[in-house]
């Protein structure tokens, strides 16, 4: 079908991204994406350009975007909702419908006790629950900020934030341990990666002293190659775990996020005896969008 | 007394920072210092010039250095010596005596098992040593890369290291958390601090998941100023001290460090019941130094 018949653009706008596509109900005709997250936007006004710019082409549909472009520091900023709240997110119009369509943002969730938040994730579980009404278990949607949610008769009943992905990155890339990361994939990486998943779980304060071993055992020439990054991504993804275990353990799990990192998550859980499900994110931000929009225009 | 009194130089040259005191035995004359440590230094010549720099005006006498100018990215790769061994370190001189005057390096301390190392930091407590020959206990190094060393009879036993001091800078600098860090003293940054070394100490995976809700509480107005720094910087630092337990239960601790980090590792570890006893890591240093260039000119 040619994006001429499309119905509704989707925006997936997240700090580092701009991800669109051109649907026809839930049917995807076109894709484009750039670089220009909200963390590339200077001013309020380059949100608009952006848009006009990466949908040049397309017709002026309504735009139906979810992320941190909902933000204090985004385009418009959309309150959170507090949980327990249904998974569906409400939109809010950004003003004057710039480019001469109607551009609304979905917004986040926030939790008081203990203090959480989330913008983006909403979405993706709505998606999820609009395939599966029924759902009634955990959602882990690993990431920069890695979420546990537990999702029960369509409601974000709690959740939970870790920093695995960022910490992942800022260590791998910026710290001392940058020096000993090699190849991502080698039989050494995949056993490292494991054995430090338990470690973590089991004795998390020798997981945080294990950390620098990692640059020392490849200093005085302990280790395999692959070892130290496989290693590192097991010893953080084991605390994370070990921070989530209420949420998982004993508990049905979806995984909604990139397939590598999912891959990784669904091996750890599966190491401890759980039996993950993995499903595809972009199809779930699309159908949470999707639903978010029908919801609008039955309410308007 | 004239700097034209010196006998020799001691140089605590590490990544960051290059230190030079001109030294009469145990006293100094002068000090002068540059942020042209290693990691500045794109050329193994770059060293020669700018030790020449520094040095600009002072006589031409022996530099007796430690720290990661030996390492294998430094001026010239000194081996390093397996734990357990003397504290002492031995001294390597760089070749062909740039500028006129042998140029001395220590050499670093590795360990097998579990793998670690150090550079610098043996210098430090040749220097304790020099001081108190009969000292018997547990040396902490707080900075970038915090040390733990258990010393005996003279000799450095065994050491742990955690990633302490690299992993705040990267937290409360670069992660999504620098949005929440704020002045630096307050009260509710001490009650923080305090609260945050208890919760990593006894829930270590407890005070993983702790870090996002840092930037959460700021975002949802539930956090008072100072708080968020005061609780990053105790859950690192009560996670080392977890990490680092077989140290310093029950034992004498020695901090060697920068004045305001040892005083948090201080209340830290006496809120567990340990004493420790805060010594001065300059003077340790150049104890240390001075140390090893006697040692070396007795051998030699």
């Amino acid at each position: 079908m040619n994006v001429a018949a499309a119905d509704w653009i989707a925006a997936d706008w997240g700090t580092s991204n701009l991800r669109l596509w051109a649907m026809r109900r839930d049917d995807v005709l076109e894709m484009r994406s750039s670089d220009q997250g909200m963390g590339a936007m200077s001013d309020p006004g380059d949100f608009a350009k952006e848009l006009t710019r990466l949908t040049e082409g397309w017709p002026a549909l309504p735009v139906v975007a979810c992320g941190m472009v909902g933000a204090r520091q985004g385009w418009v900023e959309v309150p959170y909702r507090a949980a327990p709240c249904a998974a569906i997110p409400s939109l809010t119009p950004v003003p004057g419908d710039p480019g001469g369509r109607p551009v609304l943002i979905a917004g986040g969730v926030m939790q008081t006790k203990p203090a959480d938040v989330m913008r983006g994730e909403e979405t993706q579980i709505a998606g999820v629950l609009a395939a599966r009404p029924d759902f009634d278990g955990v959602i882990c949607l690993p990431g920069t900020h890695t979420k546990w949610v537990r999702v029960s008769a369509g409601e974000i009943c709690h959740f939970q934030t870790v920093m695995t992905g960022e910490i992942f990155a800022l260590l791998s890339r910026q710290s001392v341990l940058r020096h000993s990361m090699t190849e991502r994939s080698s039989d050494a990486r995949i056993a490292a990666f494991a054995d430090a998943v338990d470690t973590a779980l089991s004795r998390p304060h020798q997981a945080w002293a294990q950390l620098f071993r990692l640059r020392a055992a490849g200093l005085i020439g302990t280790q395999a190659p692959g070892a130290a990054e496989g290693a590192l991504s097991g010893l953080l993804i084991g605390l994370d775990l070990g921070a989530a275990r209420s949420y998982w353990l004993g508990e049905q799990v979806l995984i909604i996020g990139a397939p590598r990192l999912s891959a990784l998550y669904a091996s750890a859980l599966e190491q401890q005896g759980a039996t993950p499900v993995i499903g595809d994110a972009d199809t779930a931000t699309r159908a949470g969008l999707h639903a978010a929009w029908r919801n609008y225009q039955g309410q308007s």
